[in-house]
């Protein structure tokens, strides 16, 4: 079996962590920043120094392409994203354009033959950090491919005017213009010239690590809603309203979390995740009865069937009085399961394999670039361990062997896939 | 017995209503802003018809004297503030000034005779809604008489530095320099120069009205305490980490938000009043398990014992572990009950009973003036219904007829305190 270079990959991981280092183990990259362009030039620079070829698109999405032995075969990619999170890691999303390279630079190195033409790539704006949503670039370049609910939301009108949080005045299309990297519409990624797309991640949970396996190999993004619930009640003085007249929205807002938690734990299902993240009351302050309260509940699982367990508990809050306060129940968004490419799964697995490393089926709970990308054309997912589980933090860590042992997996799929 | 005049009352509160009028059935009137200045015009120009001597301190404080017959003997105060919160009723804060006015109207009209001075006051920027914190002129101008810890919060150098909620750049100070009605630091209300004071205000709760009583012979100001509950958790991805590894703040915040309800509602006194009523969540993102959710509890009762008991509740959680994540409480701040002057006290008892008004004892939830008066020179309250319960919101109402009830009650207190 042929296998990538940890030495090689060891230098890529050290010299990236350099760009936008906050100076305590982890970086803030965010998309387009000064930071990211430097991690976009030292792309371009060892790139160019195997002879691959570099186009970039309107969205400033970069490819850099080794030609293959046949002509007019259409392109096999791989490439994920080197924006961060705010102090986040080394590894989300840097990692799987550094093991992309690392691919082709083992192609290079070792004269590997191959038909197709294989790419690395770099997405714009992943995380959203700066200028939201998360997966932009994604949403903009799959847009036609995708279901119309959520294509709605990816209009590219609206993405270039997507306000920096930072600086209000300043939008993604000002950064975009900005960019030495923006390019032409026509190198978009596109099903008529792209075969296949791998795109390797961290898995940032505990899964992998706690099942001590080395390779997760991704079937599904799972299918997900997100709602928000709230409760009215009345804002009244807290020293002169007795307890019995009040209409407490925070406590009735506490009693339906509590219950929420309960009542899901029932179905007894341990692979589901579910989370109440956000949480607003009204007024808040700490001498006024609050009066309003809304918090969300994010519910992921691959099963619809269970996800529409969830969904009934959730609704059963909607009109329902706890603690003389009216409760409410909205949508704010759901997706379905994306399931990847069962072909390209299978080269995954059978190359994890024939690694001899360990591995195991998995889904992903996060949303990720290549979700959308499945939409356009066959795609998949390969996860390494995320340490103790952490990510989008600065204690995110992946171990050089773990890394290499992925783009290994990802040099063996693209090459199955190659000789289709 | 002598009685105020309905027609008068209603003359007055229908005039002041319009200061600040928001237009929908109640005001914003904010300390030392222009409307606040036309309430205080008004006053002015209705204490000199009746030929009372205006006099203003420091902190823009106003009072309007009608002399007595003997020379040298201290004066009888009666007031409260113009000054109320953003949307706030016509009756909070004004009504007690405009009961002032009618008993010194009426004693003109009637040509009752008094021995004593006695003044209809404006307290300058009880609410504070404008200029944090509510009671600052009392806070200020009774400094020397607070207990320790009370009075450090109320520095006169703070008070003049407090910055605008509206406008972070223009202070009280600023304000209270631009005002026309800003005085004398000796015109301060004292006790060498006062030997009572009475603030009638309305009830602010649902008390009086459900017993069906015309007036409430306030007996103190509820004791209580402020504390923080805090839970530290673990930031981690919501779609990525398993329920069973997660440390999930705001799950026990609430749990521990409904433990609070439980257990201090066990304690079986249904005249405790607690709020949980401020809550702070971070990173407060949909897709993220929170690290860190703080919340307030304001609890209230006259008996130190009851408070004690509550208290001990709040603290159980201090380093307990709710869902993996560690609880911390903190003080925010403390006071003790406030108890009027039991011979004042009495005079209002006593007149209303003359008068034929239904009447209760009662003690204030939320702090006044008059609290912070009480510990310079023998102080009292009288309490007038409130419809529904409501302040602080615009359908605050208490009827004319009631209203003037309490001037009645106030002019026979103060007429018994002339008497002493």
């Amino acid at each position: 079996m042929i296998t990538c270079d940890t030495k090689r990959m060891e230098d890529k991981i050290v010299t990236f962590s350099k760009f936008g280092d906050a100076g305590h183990g982890g970086i803030t990259r965010y998309s387009l920043s000064p930071e990211a362009h430097q991690a976009r030039d030292e792309y371009v620079k060892r790139m160019k120094a195997i002879g691959a070829n570099i186009e970039t698109d309107d969205m400033a999405n970069m490819y850099a392409t080794l030609e293959g032995s046949e002509k007019g075969l259409k392109r096999i990619v791989m490439g994920s994203h080197v924006d961060s999170v705010k102090n986040g890691g080394n590894y989300d999303g840097v990692l799987g354009v550094l093991t992309a390279m690392e691919v082709l630079e083992t192609i290079e190195a070792e004269k590997i033959p191959h038909r197709h033409p294989i790419t690395a790539m770099i997405w714009t704006n992943e995380e959203g950090s700066l200028y939201p949503p998360a997966m932009m670039s994604s949403g903009v370049i799959c847009n036609q491919y995708l279901p119309p609910e959520i294509a709605k939301k990816f209009i590219k009108e609206n993405m270039l005017a997507s306000k920096s949080v930072l600086d209000k005045t300043s939008t993604f299309g000002e950064a975009l213009d900005k960019s030495l990297y923006k390019g032409d519409q026509k190198n978009r990624l596109n099903p008529d010239d792209y075969m296949a797309m791998f795109e390797l991640h961290i898995e940032q949970g505990p899964i992998l690590e706690d099942a001590k396996k080395e390779i997760g190999v991704v079937t599904c993004v799972l299918g997900m809603f997100n709602y928000r619930i709230r409760f009215y009640g009345q804002s009244d003085h807290a020293g002169t309203t007795p307890m019995h007249k009040r209409q407490d929205a925070l406590f009735a807002a506490a009693k339906a979390l509590c219950y929420l938690h309960e009542e899901i734990d029932k179905l007894g299902r341990p692979e589901l995740v579910y989370t109440t993240g956000e949480i607003l009351c009204h007024p808040n302050v700490h001498t006024v009865i609050p009066d309003l309260v809304d918090f969300s509940i994010d519910v992921r699982h691959e099963d619809p069937a269970v996800r529409a367990k969830v969904l009934s508990i959730v609704k059963s809050l909607d009109g329902k009085t706890i603690e003389r306060c009216k409760g409410e129940v909205e949508m704010a968004w759901t997706r379905d399961t994306v399931y990847f490419d069962k072909e390209l799964v299978g080269f995954v697995q059978e190359s994890a394999d024939e690694l001899g490393l360990s591995n195991q089926t998995i889904n992903s709970g996060a949303g990720h670039d290549a979700q959308f990308a499945s939409y356009m054309l066959p795609t998949t997912m390969i996860f390494v361990p995320s340490k103790d589980g952490h990510s989008h933090c600065e204690p995110e860590f992946t171990t050089v062997e773990q890394c290499t042992a992925g783009a290994s997996v990802m040099l063996n799929a693209v090459l199955k896939t190659d000789k289709k």
